[in-house]
């Protein structure tokens, strides 16, 4: 594991990573996509979305503003992903927040081989029936331990738990990493975590496992927001720095400031 | 009436501000609110405006781009904020523009109980059935003075009203007040007007009654374009400094700044 | 041909123009309009675009995130738009990643009397029928001389050809103008291509003809691009200045700066 080398490899190979995401950040993950040095496209349409998903490297699915045309088309996207191997993120977005949010994520994970889901603590502690409090896409507090919560959400739902906050958990169910790498500032700003999901699909187009790409795209997204908050004055001056931050991160020092337990 | 008391309650108490608003500016009106220390939370779909409308402090209705499965949305919404007595902020953006908006603003003032129109004047004069002149969602001249047109809509749409401009009027149908803060780069950045929508549901949640709320809330966001014109080198740069600047809002001295007449 | 006193005209004259662009660069083509000294307005709905094109001095069609009813939309905004003699702009985001794309582009010019087409090598290269090599809504290479490419699309297709890359190649069919303005960093952040759409619309309001619109247009966003890039350390800040760079653009130097061959 190596958020260096795979950052490398992002930036040779600029892997084509397919989002289906909510109306609040695309334009937020498509730029922090680039800034990394992936290439992002956004497509919807149920009439593409198999064709897109078929010549690109990874697939997002973020259910932040859903409805149901957007669920079919994701659902399209993922049988197309998964019948290409293709890695698939799936961002449950607000889910324990209404019965809509969390049936859908549910819905997707059913239907759909998911390699990597990314979410807030609340998020993911409702997608294993845990108790949680989630405030509209806002997780308040689970009153769980989060590596637990990693784990046994890996186990239950047979994906990479990617669980962010103050520290992210990661796990394969056997394994939990934990990330300290980041800012208070990151949560100061709406779509952080739905671009920590964009950048988890662009390193696992070129990680060696599911569970290394998680967590490297932690790391360099970490790390990138430590270097932002350095020269913000506030949440629009961090939004700004963040961008550059992400396109100056050095492959050859990320690996020693990543933060691991 | 305390801007800066209400600024402090927001800041606490954190309230959700559910917002269906147009696909140009929920980035922005969702970091707004989260600058100013609310939390935003954008959901649209019929399957769930009503659940996530039950579990929020306020609403915010923008027709900015508006369809008619979104204006069936926020008519439930509605609805649902109406049973719950939550306060709801319209955004007629574009009234008089086109009639499929005047039509459905109107629609919308019939079946919900709104609590704040907050527009600008050749949207608000639409919607009273004044002369106006709208080219696509900027007011040009109404001809009329403000402060009438602020009573007069109060009046006749049971609504506080909240005309905003190059200085703004609130009227709660008698009386008017009139606030002078804010700056010309206000006007030259898409979205101003929606955030200040937004910021009034965040203030509407807190405050004592709605024509406070309105009127706090132009005081805090006028306070912040002045400090953010302080620093900006134009609307770019202005818009980042925004967000820095409402974030930085200090209750402490937040009334003092108030230029109301 | 002067993009000084296009640029001092669009002021003057703020001319009105609708755009029915995508998701993820709808706030960034509204505000590059803003800052260039125009209006934008963004509006979808099958029950208000004609309306809206009636009143507008040119029309933007942008088809990133298509989906049926937008299309639906914009073939009926197209055809209001011609029937009234006004300028449409054409933008084929993305044309041939997908059929989906590609058919689009091309019912949307069989339909609508397009007076420009702007887009990267790619897309414009599988509108012409030419080998393209599009990656999702990146231009990767095309093989083809950009000269060429421009005069042949504007003949086959009958409208303006405005190819974007690192040297922009602009063409009527006969004569091709090359605009080397411009900054690497425009290729860093998403939607540049489509500001430099919604910019032509903008320009063709006022300009003597669609080719000097379309030339002006580029001068413009490439000049604004130079200055944005002297400040950038990034492309987040890149991005922020390029709306700084686009409202402090002077007419009197413009045509100075411009790099045509």
């Amino acid at each position: 594991m190596s958020a260096g080398e795979s950052l490398r490899k992002v930036r040779e190979r600029k892997p084509l990573v397919h989002q289906i995401t909510n109306y609040v950040v695309m334009n937020e993950t498509a730029n922090a996509t680039l800034a990394l040095g992936a290439l992002p496209v956004m497509a919807h349409a149920r009439e593409e979305v198999e064709e897109m998903a078929g010549i690109a490297s990874a697939l997002v699915l973020n259910i932040g503003t859903l409805s149901p045309a957007w669920v079919d088309a994701m659902l399209a996207a993922g049988a197309a992903a998964n019948a290409r191997d293709l890695p698939v993120v799936l961002d449950p977005v607000g889910a324990g927040a209404t019965r809509y949010r969390t049936d859908t994520a549910k819905r997707i994970l059913d239907a759909v081989d998911v390699t990597v889901v990314r979410g807030n603590a609340g998020e993911v502690a409702t997608l294993v029936g845990a108790d949680a409090e989630v405030r509209g896409v806002e997780s308040i507090d689970t009153g769980a331990d989060a590596a637990e919560l990693a784990r046994e959400a890996a186990r239950t739902l047979g994906v990479v738990a990617s669980v962010t906050g103050p520290v992210d958990h990661v796990s394969d169910g056997e394994t939990v990493v934990a990330i300290a790498n980041g800012h208070p500032l990151l949560a100061s700003i709406t779509g952080t975590g739905c671009m920590s999901s964009a950048l988890t699909g662009c390193f696992l187009a070129v990680a060696d496992t599911p569970f290394a790409g998680a967590v490297e795209a932690l790391v360099a997204f970490g790390v990138a927001g430590e270097d932002a908050a350095r020269v913000a004055h506030g949440p629009g001056s961090f939004h700004v720095a963040l961008y550059d931050a992400l396109a100056a991160l050095d492959p050859e020092t990320l690996d020693a400031r990543a933060k691991l337990a």
